[in-house]
């Protein structure tokens, strides 16, 4: 199968790299050609995909001569180029906003909603970082109990903005020991030691489109537009792997017992629950990790039956990269790729 | 007025003897002397309060010869000794857990409950200060609304956990910087670039007790038992203030324009909420404030007629140091201290 990665240079693009070579290396991607792509500012440079140095070409303004092609470059280059490179039968399957909400494009997590992916025509979109790694541990829950109401705050590290932002956040962060002045650009204000409740734009009805995401994205991924989704999006001065806290009301009641059982054996989820231990879901222990952690399952105190919780997921993983190569590795799996 | 402050050399301590003196300054507290109090090992030391040098004692286990005692020393000191202190006459406020929940024990943010603090015998709790920083917000709108669920994420300074828990931050920060082995003392996990699910103990319910602290004092101090209030209390890396995302679910329907309205006449309260100006709770805008930030108020999504909210507060002010002065200066304006 030949790859293309389009925006190989990007953070995601380093994390595609890293899970395409393992993918093969398991023997799930049959992979036999990688070809990388980037901004015309990036021509030539050579990066290494499983020991080999491949070189990086501009991104083309038509048909890409792969079977799968990985977009991690941005919503307004997707929008422009994605039909295009599509246009001799390669998959898409692209990781920004640009088609998360057409009609006609599946918005898939393989756990979750995978068989949807191979409605495609062409172009197949790889959810928001935040609702892919929410979805894991709701999907269960919603299939066996029914969620009528989900509350989620977030807790966001700085790659969510890109290598860009977890720079900043490490300079920044020592501007400020050495007492200097900090200063800010990938962020809208200074995030050392700070917490900003603003990521992407805000909407007329007072939400981000973060937020919002979380909400569209999540009852698309689910097949429920009866779904009731809030979400405050809030970025921590952390480096890797979004947080968040969940509240759920459930149409069945559900004990806590009941759910780690469920989520104990549900794919693309570690359930770390064990308070007596100190064991509970948090950024230095599922960074790098491919499964979610899921932990602080308990009965909630606002819903009859009711369930709160605590999930830890490396955005960079299963809230991008990994997700992606996932679809993949589903389409293979089902004969759906050439 | 004879003010005597125990737990001196803590953090919440050095923020009293700056909000005394201010409170002084402004001729709110008629103060005529000050006495300062810490464990056998701060004994001799010496503390400026506006512009004098003072001695610190060693904690009386006995009557304390003042008229206000403003104790910031730990749940279990002032457990064994707050009523010995107060024994001759003395008001003791008292900044930790262990009277909280006693019934004959006035638990008082003065903007909210103030009337309650003339009921005391002897002992004043000051609340936790997340439910502070949160009932500055929620209080005028339960008034006119009435809140029936009330659902808070934390966003918690590791000030929270005192002066040791910024010293931590800040040192183990700089270790993580340089490349070496990050270590712990004050938090149960490292705490750079992390984010911690957990503050102070678990309960049998899964919920620890900091998050308790919010739904058993939230009601306490809006004296209303049919509240359903849940919590999820996360540690975060900023030094200073606690941010909390808060979800309303309302009796009768509100539309963010008459909360926002209702909010800015609040006392303690700024509202900060001007998504186009960028403008929001933030804690380095809410640091160093006596007022609670709150932002981001917007329809909930869940709740028809609902309301969202964030708010920032600086929980050594209001959460803390500031909410103790402020009950000291409410019983001397009504007359009811010596």
């Amino acid at each position: 199968m030949r790859v293309a990665i389009v925006g190989a240079t990007g953070a995601v693009g380093h994390e595609l790299m890293k899970v395409l070579a393992e993918s093969h290396k398991q023997g799930l991607l049959n992979i036999t050609e990688v070809q990388l792509y980037a901004s015309a500012r990036s021509q030539g440079k050579t990066l290494n995909f499983a020991g080999q140095d491949l070189t990086v070409q501009t991104t083309p303004e038509g048909p890409i001569p792969a079977d799968v092609v990985l977009a991690s470059a941005g919503a307004s280059i997707s929008k422009a180029l994605a039909h295009q490179w599509a246009s001799d039968g390669a998959v898409v399957i692209d990781n920004s906003s640009a088609f998360r909400y057409d009609a006609d494009v599946p918005l898939v997590v393989p756990e979750v909603n995978g068989e949807a992916a191979l409605t495609h025509q062409g172009i197949i979109a790889n959810p928001n970082c935040t609702t892919a790694i929410a979805v894991l541990a709701v999907a269960p829950i919603h299939r066996k109990y029914g969620v009528k109401r989900m509350i989620v705050s977030t807790y966001q590290a700085t790659s969510g903005a890109g290598q860009k932002g977890m720079d900043e956040l490490i300079e920044q962060t020592r501007v400020y020991l050495s007492g200097g002045e900090v200063s800010h650009h990938e962020f809208v204000h200074p995030i050392p030691f700070n917490v900003i409740p603003h990521i992407d734009v805000f909407q007329d009805n007072g939400y981000t489109k973060e937020e919002m995401k979380v909400a569209w994205e999540t009852r698309k991924i689910l097949g429920d537009d009866s779904l009731n989704i809030s979400c405050t999006a809030v970025r921590i001065p952390t480096l890797r792997t979004h947080s968040e806290a969940i509240t759920l009301e459930l149409s069945t009641p559900a004990v806590p017992s009941e759910v780690r059982a469920l989520l104990s054996t549900a794919a693309g989820v570690e359930v770390r629950d064990d308070p007596a231990q100190n064991l509970y879901p948090m950024p230095i222990t599922a960074s790098g990790k491919y499964d979610v952690e899921v932990g602080r399952i308990r009965q909630s105190l606002v819903f009859d039956g009711g369930i709160d919780l605590f999930v830890s997921g490396d955005q960079l993983l299963k809230g991008a990269a990994l997700n992606a190569v996932q679809i993949a590795e589903y389409l293979q799996a089902q004969g759906a790729l050439g």
